[in-house]
This record gives C-alpha cells, structure tokens and sequence, in this order.
C-alpha cells in the first residue's frame, strides 16, 4: 500500500509558505502504519493538478490533497476535481447546515461566495470540517482513494485525525512498524558511522538506520517493519541496548528528547540547581534551559558578562587573570563558573567564554576558540574547542558542548 | 524557463523533517526571477531518484536536487547520479583538499569515508562547500542544468548563493524583478491590512503585495516585475514613503534587518550601551543581541534573575515589593530595570517578569501576563502585556516587544 501527498498553492512554489502540512500528514500516515511514497508540491493551475492527479493515480493507492478550496478566485481545486471524476458540482444540505452553523457561532453573515462552498462533487463522500467552511472530500477511482483537504492547518489537522486516517485503517491492512531515534552528541557524523559500523552492519534486515545529523546533534533513526509490533519493539530495543554499549557516553535521549530537557530532568532527580555564566554564548544556554516548562525548579539564573567589568564585578574574576590569560582562556572560564555557583548559591554552574566571530580571532585564539567550564558537588573542570567560523553555529555548538558536559557529569 | 526541486530523504517522508531547504530554495529562486514549477519529495532509494531526475528533466530546464550526499550507507545520491549521467566515480584532489581543510581546522583526523566524500561523477563540476565534506556538483543534459547539494541547511545555502544562483543568472537572462521587504512590528495582520487598505489598493498592477507574518512581526513584501530595474526600484521607495506616513512607528527595517541588529545600531550612533535583567524571557532578548555580530560595542550583559532570591541580591529588588506586588508586577519589573542599570552602568536597559506557561496562571494574572519594562536616559517606563498560552510563543513575543519598545524610545 502506498500513499502520496499532494499540496496544491502558489504560496508554496515561491517559498512564502513552508510546507508543514505534508511533513505533518507524513508524519500521521507512518504513525498508522503507511508509507509516504512522494510528496508533490503544484501550482493553484488547472493542467497542472490534473496531470499529477493522473500520475498519482496510476502508482499509489492513496491520495491525500491539501489546499485550493478557499472562497476566492485563484482556488480551483474543487471544480478541477469535478473535472478530473467526471463530474458536477451539486448543493449539499449537510454541509450548508456546518457553515451555517460556524458562521452564527462568529457572529457573521453568510456571503453568495460562502454558499457556494457548501457546493461538492457529485459521488464524493463529503467530510465534516469542524472549524472551517471548506468540507473534505472523499473519492474513489480504480480502487485509488483520493480525498481533498483545506490547506488551513488546524481545519486540515482535525479533518484528518477524526475521519480520515480512520477511513483509511478501515478499509487497508497495515502492517506494523515502528520508529525509534537516538540522540546523540559529541561524535561527528563521520565518526560515530565509523565507530557504530560493526553494529550497523549486523542489524537485522528488517531494521533500517538513517542519520540525521543537526547543529551539535547527530540523530539515529531505526525504522522496523513487520507483522507483529510488539516483536518489532522489542527487537529494537535489544538493538538499542547494544548500541549503548558502543556509545555510552554520546547518546543523550530519544525521540522528541532534548538536551536541556534531559540535564532538568538530571537536576530534578538529584535535587540540584544550576546557574550560568555566559560570555561567548550570550545568553543561550540560559533560554534553552528555560525553554523547558518547569525549569524554575532548578534553575536560579545567570549573568551574561559579555564586558570584562561586568566578568569581574559580578563574577569575581581577578583582574589579574584577565590581563595574564585573557578573558578567553582557562583561568578566566574557571573563575565565572566558581563566581557564578558561589554567587547563586547552586549545586552546578556552566561558564563560557570564546570568540564567536567574526571578528576578533587571532593566531593564537581564532575565531571559534571556546572555553567551556562545568562544575558540579564533586567536580570543576574547563575544556577548550575550536568549533569553527560562523557565529550562530559556534553560539549553538558552545551551548549543546555545554550542556552535554553538565549531562555526562550527572549521569555518571 | 522552468525550475524545479527534488528534495531526497527519507525522514521528509515520515513526517521527522520538515522541508524547510524546498522553500528556502523556491523563495531564492523567486527573487532571481526563476519561477518554480514543482517540488518532489522522494525516498533514498535508487530507482525512485532515476525516475524522478527523468521525469524532472522531460520538463525543466533547472533541476536543483538536495540530500543524499553524506558519508554514510544510507545516502546513494552520488552514486545514482552516475547511473543516470552515465559516467563513473572518479577521486578529485581539490575536492580533497578541502575536506582536509575543514578537518585540520576541527582537529579531528580524516577517515576511510572522508576520502570517499573526495570522489566526484566525471564530468561534473564541484562547487566548494565551505561547511562541510560534500561539495555540490553541477550537470548539464541536453541543455537542462541539474544541481545536487547536500541536505544540511547551512551548507546547501551558502552553496545556493555563492555558486548556484550566480551560475544560473549568467546562464538565463531572466526579467528584472525587484522585491523590497517591510518589516513591522505592533499590529497583527488583519488590523494592519485594514489599516494600509487604501495603500494596497491603489498600488500600480505590475507590484503585487504579500503578507508574511510569523510570532512578534508581520512581513510585507512588495514584488515588482518588469524590464527596467532602477525604474522599478523608483516606484517600489515611492510606494514605501507612502506606507510611512501611514504606519510610521510600525516599520522597523527592511529586508534581512532584525530588531535586535536595529537596536545595535541605534545604540551604536547615540554611543549607547544596554544591559537586560530578565526573568520569564530566560536570556533570550540577550540571546539575540549577541546574535549580532559587534555586540559586544554596545552591550554589556544582563542578569537572568528566575530565582526571586536573585532579583533581591542580584538586582536589588525589594522583598517587600515582591511580598506586596509579586515578581510579576509593575513594580518588580520597574526595580529589576533600574536595579540592572545601575549595576551595570549602562545608558539603557530592559527587564521582563511574565508567566510564560504552561504553569504558574492565576485568574488574575493568566498564563501569558507579561511586564516589560524599558529605561533610556531619558525615560523609564512599564508596560503590561496578555500573548497567550503557548510557553515558546509568549517567549518570542516578549522578547520582540521588549526590543521594538526600546527602538521606539531610541528612534524618536
């Protein structure tokens, strides 16, 4: 059984629009147990979604269409669909009555253009949009299913999550399968492949990896596909607790895990606080951790020196450290992360202090050079990295090393 | 002319990524007057990427192609890109040397795997990737140019712009086309188009206007085609000198400008300095101050004071006020301000206190409740804001009002 997505605006073809509604459709479709063949992003062009309707129809068994419904003139989808079923549009009671409905529920009038919306094709099956004037539209030819949706997201979300993936589970047998992705951080893609090879290469068949590798993280994905979903998940997870064994170390989390999640989640278990000291990274590390819902449990606050007066009257640092190393250096980064702990009164503290470019490199320190200090109960220690030449790429990898340090120390 | 985009991976087609590179693309390609026809989305798999190169090739005269190119199993770009031009893999020395570059410069050593990213398809050209190993490689067949770039974002843009867009524009001649961006902040989009009704209505035919807003700002921009490109630009400053009288504190800048780089650069011309005591906003508005690059002229740091006990010790912060108004309160947030400025000596400064959620809601002061606070040599005021429910969202929204209110103090 192979599905395929068809998203239909000129929004999307001068890149105005990005287009979430098909990775999100993917996205449900896999959840069940379907497989995305393609995705075709078209024009709002008569032609144009007619040949790749025909082309659609002659390789796939399902069809899910997104956008061209509105009220206005550029949305011909529906009457290109008429077209295409070799049919007419008709008046639809039941979907009159929903527009009719939602418009009181707003409080405005009902336009000629509105009634025209509750017009479908002859032989669809229309579905019910809860929160927009545009119905779904369910078809079949030649055993293909097709059904058009509103490009709106959460009109085409609703739609698809209360009729239309259950339309579909009812009509096909999908086998199972099951996706898991490991997070990790440290090794770069071409190393953690070298390192993890013999592993790979001894995966079942059945089992299959991608990388998908980010700024700072290299994520692991394993697709199982079979029968039998519990067998699958299990046959994961042994894979997964072989790979631990591997790269203790790099793998951080799972699925929609993240990095500043995972050191809360560490803070919380052994009751700890945290505190930053931000030079090079500005500020970072402090809103991802605070980007986590409940992170005022453990986190008490940061100073973000960017000025050496500010490093030395609110941290602490001797001035004589800063003449003799440098703000960018060992001695510097180690006396921000005991001024900021001491200071704050935390268990743990990070500090950091670099040159992000893209100016003020030098030979000896060039732009990228970042000192990283971690302290924790039992432990003070600073590392230098030399991450490369773009700012918000050195901002960024300085705040994942950061946090993946603090990660390993608490794990351990 | 015709272009198109084949975007290859199979995490696009389980939903895990989202397309943002097909848009990117389709929008820069817009900009240089090359109009996308379509974008397909397809698997790693080999027979599925020679069907679409032919299919794509039938009808196009641009073909630009994005993935598949990394140094693991699972990424056969390269090599169905040889089957298809018919050629073979060959080991190209410049390509090597800089992969040994960016490698000497990480300090890590070159692997096995490395050495293969080296091997080009005879008869293609390599661009340089400055970012990464795998270079982009650019093919012509019967007079359609196909170019395939790495799927990592930073790589494949800076590839698209230094090497692709040029490449293309000596190839073509396309039209002129000029587009100008608006960027405003303060109104959402349905009481600014109301407001700018008129305006719109009357701009000449040949300039179209689209909407593009995204969280704390709304996009407009103008597009003009034509033939005479200075003509074009004429009319185009004319129509934004009208749209100035119109909304004039709305307009913070044009096209790439940021809020955050036009306050660098407001500071930077009164010789200015700013510091930020932050407490809902976790770091961000320092986050993207630093953002800039040269930041660190006019900023000085910030405290992010989560922690109640840090607003008191950190920025002076009255226990009684705290006691009397709560953290989220005019007052707190007009002490943090003050207490931050002075701290820091420097000529302005910015202070938040809100509740962004999930968390923390009152009847009386709901999830969303945002105090900003803004001081200038001038000035010293508060304001009180409701943005919503989302934690991420109130995040970004605070942080843009908080850096348009001190543009608006500095601009007047």
């Amino acid at each position: 059984m192979k599905a395929e997505i068809i998203s239909i605006g000129d929004e999307l073809l001068i890149g105005q629009v990005i287009n979430t509604n098909a990775s999100w459709i993917a996205e449900q479709l896999n959840l069940s147990g379907i497989s995305v063949y393609q995705i075709v992003t078209i024009s709002d062009e008569r032609v144009h979604i007619l040949k790749t309707l025909k082309e659609a129809g002659d390789r796939s068994d399902i069809i899910l269409i997104t956008g061209g419904l509105g009220p206005t003139k550029d949305d011909i989808t529906k009457e290109t669909l008429c077209e295409y079923f070799e049919t007419k549009l008709s008046f639809n009671e039941e979907v009159f009555k929903n527009i009719q409905l939602l418009f009181e529920k707003r409080g405005y009038k009902i336009s000629e253009l509105n009634r025209k919306q509750a017009e479908v094709p002859e032989g669809c099956i229309p579905l019910p949009n809860i929160h927009g004037t545009a119905p779904g539209m369910w078809f079949e030819k030649k055993n293909t299913i097709y059904v058009s949706m509103p490009g709106v997201p959460f009109e085409m979300k609703a739609l698809l999550s209360d009729f239309v993936i259950p339309g579909l589970l009812s009509r096909f047998k999908t086998g199972a399968i099951v996706h898991k992705t490991i997070l990790t951080h440290g090794l770069p893609e071409s190393l953690l492949a070298k390192k993890i090879e013999h592993w790979e290469d001894n995966l079942p068949k059945h089992l299959k990896l991608a990388y998908l590798p980010k700024p700072g993280a290299v994520r692991l994905r394993l697709t199982g596909k079979g029968n039998d979903k519990s067998a699958l998940e299990n046959e994961i997870e042994e894979e997964i607790r072989k790979l631990q064994l591997i790269i203790p170390t790099e793998i951080f989390g799972f699925d929609n895990d993240s990095l500043s999640q995972k050191v809360g989640q560490l803070l919380r278990e052994k009751g700890m606080t945290i505190s930053t000291a931000e030079s090079c990274t500005g500020g970072f590390i402090a809103h991802l951790i605070t980007s986590v819902a409940g992170s005022s449990d453990y986190f008490k606050g940061s100073i973000i020196a960017y000025a050496n007066e500010i490093k030395e009257q609110s941290l602490g640092v001797k001035t004589q450290t800063l003449i003799d190393h440098g703000a960018v250096s060992e001695e510097t980064v180690l006396e921000m992360v005991t001024g900021i702990k001491s200071r704050f009164k935390t268990d743990c503290a990070i500090a950091t202090s670099g040159i992000a470019g893209p100016g003020g490199g030098t030979d000896e320190k060039p732009v990228g050079t970042t000192w990283i200090a971690i302290s924790t109960p039992f432990k003070t220690f600073a590392k230098v990295y030399e991450f490369g030449d773009n700012r918000e790429r050195n901002i960024t990898k300085a705040a994942m090393t950061a946090l993946n340090l603090i990660r390993k120390e608490l794990s351990s």
